[in-house]
């Protein structure tokens, strides 16, 4: 019992006792400190030990066993699961995946089988990178620039490069000029650059629920308090926003407004504005994150926060991850003026600058108009499949008890199993037929909303988005019936939302 | 004075007050809530407000204008000095150089007048860079990898590459294996990542004094207090490093034991194995940034202490940024592995991953040993500048009143003016003087000790060094000089050692 003496559970703390008591033991269990096999202490014993209620203990012990890092046996208590060093070769198909597992499936670094259907990458498949006309560009930068490309980079990023970015910007109609621009690793470093630039130990953020899962790491890393506000089909739910705000005072909130990731669901131009007005309002800053507006493929209406930022409230972060080449680890940031600094020095203590090659390239790439030609080429590409993905889902899902509302653009499709059904359960029943789809628990900034999945069409080609619905159709319709009288177990906890 | 009365200082923190005065301040400046030639309150005032003693204005305000964010006007008083937004354009040679100023200088990226010799730069020329082997290894991985190398690299780095590392680590005694490698984006980032993985607020953290700059800003940055422990000529003094282990519990004791930086001061076989006993003996870990340990020209004992590590306690950081290509942003970590899990985790909050390319590339330079031959080349020229910089210090520098320890291999060179002395003012006779030099201040942890500098020889040709250090020696010997009468102003502090 000695190492769980060391747990200390705080009763003020905003996080749950049992995800406290959760987040312990899985650090207990990753560090190695518990080893595969060994029995944790009776639920009593621990409770005790604690000074908490022992229903801490079983729901704690519920989620661990749901997250795979223990197992209970009947009558003889719950013993630490050996795990897999190599989590790359782990083909997660027959057990609940992990939070893990689910993150290298939305970035398409699961290895699946053969024949398999993914809809649960969110990463295009890599035969749509431009490979070759990279290359030509590579090969003129080093002639060019020789051993400058491999100096240190100026630490806002390759000067022209930031002025190719704000020619790039002009034509999405956000003004700006390149003081403002700073070029990131990625957008996961534009929101760890941002997120050490503002926040302290028990400084409140605010973020749509469901969110992006790596900005929430981000954010818990640094201590923060996240508080979520559900999204609802035209965005965020603007009154508890505004509510959030004037009871929270958060450093800034964190927002996706088109094409949101996981939902798919785009702000109207009504909120758009009233959000503007309520930064102004009580002095603080939207994160914009813009991972997808340029695939708006029914929607006129997918104007940035950035675009219509007239009081220099918002922080702009544009990702080309999902239209260019995640590998590249390439970003930017357009930032308001008074806080260039912060953002510099907190940049300079992440990685000092940005490789200076894959800057001097991506520039060539904007300056030669490559950039358009191949952003056309993604949105005919994109556009057939998501065509395609909302015929099928309107034939193949309309007579089965799930919820979601279609989007107008990007590559993400949201949806809901009746209340009490798990997805993490659906997931193993899909990829028993060679169908991967995405639980959405990671989404949630409590890992309690276990009903929702998301499938993207990312890296599925027309004519199997045709055979993956249908045949998704089929095993969901399979699932509810049989799991009807399995609802909610000792792992399920009632909905946040 | 509305902005003022947001001042809130900490009279509880290890921080000085007039410290925390002038952050504060200067963080006004910098967001441009103070503007150019806007005046700051009156002493006795401002003083009123905090309800502190006129001391600690006095002394923030002589900081302020010593790092150039304010000027003083004789009988009218102190008011923001105009800032010019471009750094790099800003050749800094008449007055005192801001610390962001020494940073860029470190790293070769304040352009320097023609003529002008810099010991300030710490980072290779460009044409020492290896551009035409690292071209042609470019378009074999673009010819092999095709659009693989673009996607998402695993978060733990490209295998292969760091299955080559391990062989290149047995070289130089490190036995591990592929799975205790992390690909990092750089050095700097390996810091970053090590400290989300450890350091949270109020954490303790305990250095070497003087110390890597970088790093300082990183620990500071998660809200860690850190002690500082001075370095001796065999490295750290070990019966203070033991007490603070005591009595501070640090996360970790971050160390770089051969040719430090700043100080170019190597570790004793005693001191590196004490170390390792102490780390174990109060369960804590050391970080070993090894950025130099290649280039030992006169030490038979330039030992990792992770080559010594036999508790598993060591964190090794490896930068390639002296003796590769800085502007690649690629380095690695060899970690104990109970912390595989956490340092993945804020590996992946940090950026996601690497750029693959990168990886694959650099992978491909090390399998056809054309590392080896690089190395070879860059031992050559680093042991000619070597041999000549020691011989001109021991020729030019004996009769001047400065102090110095020659070290036995790197690029760093570490001198202490007299007692009193400002090495900002010499930075600024230097430059009149065509020769740049390194004011050592950045090098603590607050900002009080200005008697030292470092020379480099990592961008000065072996003729220019002769030159160089000639002149050197005329300009303090003048300096000394006629700097006698000019020692401590208000902006001089009893140094901390």
């Amino acid at each position: 019992m000695e190492i769980y003496k060391e747990i200390h559970l705080d009763k003020n703390s905003p996080q749950h006792l049992y995800m406290q008591l959760f987040y312990k033991i899985r650090q207990f269990i990753m560090d190695g400190q518990l080893k595969a096999n060994e029995k944790l202490p009776p639920i009593r014993q621990l409770a005790n030990t604690l000074g908490v209620n022992t229903s801490t203990i079983v729901n704690a012990y519920g989620l661990l066993e749901k997250e795979g890092f223990v197992y209970k046996k009947i009558g003889s208590g719950t013993f630490v699961s050996p795990r897999k060093d190599d989590r790359l070769e782990d083909v997660v198909l027959e057990k609940y995946p992990l939070d893990e597992d689910i993150r290298l499936m939305d970035r398409g670094q699961i290895q699946i089988k053969e024949n398999m259907i993914s809809f649960a990458s969110a990463t295009p498949t890599s035969d749509l990178f431009p490979v070759d006309d990279f290359k030509i560009l590579l090969n003129e930068v080093l002639d060019r620039d020789k051993g400058d490309a491999f100096g240190y980079q100026e630490s806002q990023g390759y000067y022209p490069l930031r002025e190719s970015l704000v020619d790039y910007l002009k034509e999405i109609n956000i003004e700006t000029n390149s003081e403002n621009v700073q070029i990131i690793s990625g957008a996961q470093q534009g929101i760890d650059v941002i997120a050490k630039a503002f926040v302290d130990y028990k400084d409140t953020i605010i973020v749509e629920s469901p969110t992006y899962t790596g900005a929430i790491g981000t954010f818990k890393s640094r201590g923060a308090k996240i508080v979520s506000v559900p999204i609802l089909e035209d965005g965020i739910d603007i009154h508890l926003l505004e509510e959030n705000i004037k009871k929270h005072h958060p450093k800034f909130v964190y927002l996706m407004p088109n094409f949101q990731n996981p939902t798919g669901y785009s702000y109207s131009k009504e909120k758009k504005l009233k959000i503007i007005e309520l930064a102004d309002k009580y002095n603080t800053f939207i994160v914009e994150d813009d991972y997808l507006s340029d695939l708006s493929f029914y929607n006129n209406d997918n104007a940035t926060l950035k675009s219509l930022d007239e009081n220099d409230r918002i922080i702009y972060i544009k990702s080309f991850s999902k239209i260019f080449m995640p590998g590249l680890r390439l970003g930017f940031l357009v930032i308001p003026k008074k806080i260039h600094h912060r953002i510099l020095a907190a940049k300079h203590t992440s990685d000092i600058s940005t490789s200076g090659l894959n800057q001097r390239v991506f520039d060539l790439y904007l300056r030669k108009g490559i950039w358009k030609k191949h952003i056309r080429y993604m949105e005919k590409i994109y556009r057939e499949r998501f065509d395609v993905m909302k015929n099928c889902i309107e034939k193949y899902f309309k007579d089965i008890d799930i919820s979601y509302i279609l989007p107008k653009g990007g590559l993400n499709f949201w949806f809901s199993l009746p209340e009490g059904y798990d997805s993490n359960k659906l997931y193993v029943e899909g990829a028993k037929n060679n169908i991967l789809i995405l639980p959405g628990s990671i989404f949630f900034i409590s890992q309690n909303e276990s009903r929702f999945f998301r499938l993207s069409i990312a890296a599925v080609y027309p004519k199997d988005i045709e055979i993956g619905i249908k045949g998704l159709s089929q095993v969901i319709k399979r699932f509810i019936k049989k799991d009807t009288k399995e609802r909610k177990g000792p792992d399920s906890y009632t909905p946040l939302l």
